[in-house]
């Protein structure tokens, strides 16, 4: 199957590569230009894609560009990634930030409707569409009413319902998945949990005093492992529901504080975790968690790595990165 | 109070500033520059807006200007209508109409925040978000997924987010509304009710043969009267909860073909009812109906007028303008 990947030098992109062509697929990557360096693995500590899969830099904004990419490819499947991503820089660029994440995607749906329209796509929405759900709502599924409290969130949103659009009106085959968080190797350190693990890989290298900085602990969050995820994708895509949603979670959140705590014991170093106030930020959600039943009930996925499997996969890396 | 009202020369956006003046409010309305005609009602065949309003032309594309007015006016409260509306049209021009309805809200949103943040927002969103509900889940409540199937029903939803948005982070008093299809005078005889009740006129004025066009008639729709809704708007804005989303509605579903026969009846002329195939368009949706259920919670609205009242209505306007 010949699968096409946008935003594939991401944290992501390139874990479902690798996922992709451990599955037998013929898988070709986008990236935007100038994130050409950052597929040189020393730059960026991100995962190496895997050498099979040919890369194409596209600027999903770039219309007639896109039309040219799909046009060649004529892929069987579209993993659509490409997005802005990074929250807090998107309540300031609120029209940059849709351009990419709902304007590009337009760009590929209808490049997909007039030059490709048995391709399938999915489309990678996030759990940020929710937003803050109503009191005594969670777990989340499909069904909770969306209600983001952020830019980001509201553009993923609008996307999201474009590709349920197409899906009924232009009869193309498009699924969309809200995923929660999810950690892995090669994930930026601007997020929590992996800067904590880099923070307790440098001091168990001894390259750091062995004091730990945090923002807030309290808030509890459902984290998938990266691999699961991206799994969940290709399933989703061969098996989901032509204009459907997908939740894919844990079904339960944890503390990010326990998340820490998990971290450091399967670093066995002894550490001091010191309250950062430069990272305090106000929690909107206390708690968080979804539910997957849609997805297990449609395509049969279910998590396989647990929260512990997870750190040693992020903890190792850093280790690795570090050294 | 002080009330702008952005969309002030649409068919709703008169029947809003009628009711709000007679509420005693101080109004202005905005509209598009070259909709200045569209005032002289000789030749827009619309409901003339009352004298104490105040008309300014907006684009509210141009970001700037919404700026300025917003600054000068600080209203009290501001009732969003102002969008491209006419569903067909906008599937061939998605682009454009995100630039009005989404960005040109995002506009004022952005505008009240800087310049005038204790101001109210009603932002009229449309039943057009909930698309194609799934089987069973009728009647429609705000808690209904949204499952948009038109372009514009993508705007819309868009838009709608957004303001859960700035009402949650912002801390924007902003509500929305999801209007299911209302009727009134001077409705644009694109919409099928409009069409039927003044070919209807026509024939009763004897500038017809006694034969009536029709597309399909076997859909089932959820029809206001106009003047419930704006009344609804600004009961919404006033008691509403902040950023929160209502449906206005009938609670039941008629009909098309019922509903002009209903309209022949409340004629008294004889006609012939002709199937035209150009009016043929497949039908989406066979049926929708929504629930007032949370406005009536919240604020105690509703409906008052019953179709009959609203028939003739329109009926006797398109009567007084056609003699």
């Amino acid at each position: 199957m010949r699968a096409l990947v946008t935003g594939g030098f991401g944290f992501v992109g390139r874990h479902l590569s690798h996922h992709l062509v451990s599955c037998g697929d013929d898988v070709a990557v986008t990236y935007q230009a100038g994130e050409e360096k950052a597929d040189d693995v020393s730059v960026n500590q991100g995962v190496a894609l895997p050498k099979s899969v040919q890369t194409i830099a596209l600027d999903i904004c770039d219309r007639k560009a896109v039309f040219d990419v799909i046009t060649l490819l004529k892929p069987d499947a579209v993993y659509h990634l490409a997005a802005r991503t990074f929250v807090p820089d998107a309540e300031k660029q609120a029209r940059d930030v849709f351009e990419v994440n709902l304007f590009g995607t337009l760009n590929i749906l209808d490049a997909l409707v007039e030059n490709s329209p048995t391709s399938r796509i999915l489309y990678v929405s996030s759990a940020e569409v929710y937003g803050e759900p109503k009191p005594g709502s969670l777990p989340i599924t499909e069904d909770t009413p969306l209600r983001p409290i952020s830019i980001y969130g509201v553009t993923k949103a609008s996307a999201d319902l474009a590709v349920h659009k197409y899906a009924k009106r232009e009869n193309l085959h498009g699924v969309r998945i809200r995923p929660f968080p999810h950690l892995g190797p090669g994930q930026d350190e601007r997020f929590a949990i992996s800067n904590f693990a880099k923070q307790i890989a440098e001091i168990k290298l001894g390259k750091r005093e062995p004091v730990i900085k945090v923002g807030n602990l309290e808030a509890r969050r459902d984290y998938s492992d990266v691999s699961d995820i991206v799994r969940g994708y290709r399933e989703a895509l061969l098996n989901g529901k032509r204009g459907e949603a997908y939740t894919l979670c844990s079904g339960k959140s944890v503390e990010i504080g326990e998340v820490l705590q998990q971290l450091i014991k399967v670093s066995e170093v002894d550490v001091e975790i010191q309250v950062d106030p430069e990272r305090l930020r106000p929690v909107d959600i206390p708690d968080s968690y979804g539910s997957y039943g849609r997805a297990q009930k449609d395509f049969g996925w279910k998590p396989r790595i647990d929260l512990e499997g997870t750190l040693h996969s992020i903890l190792g890396y850093w280790l690795e990165n570090l050294a």
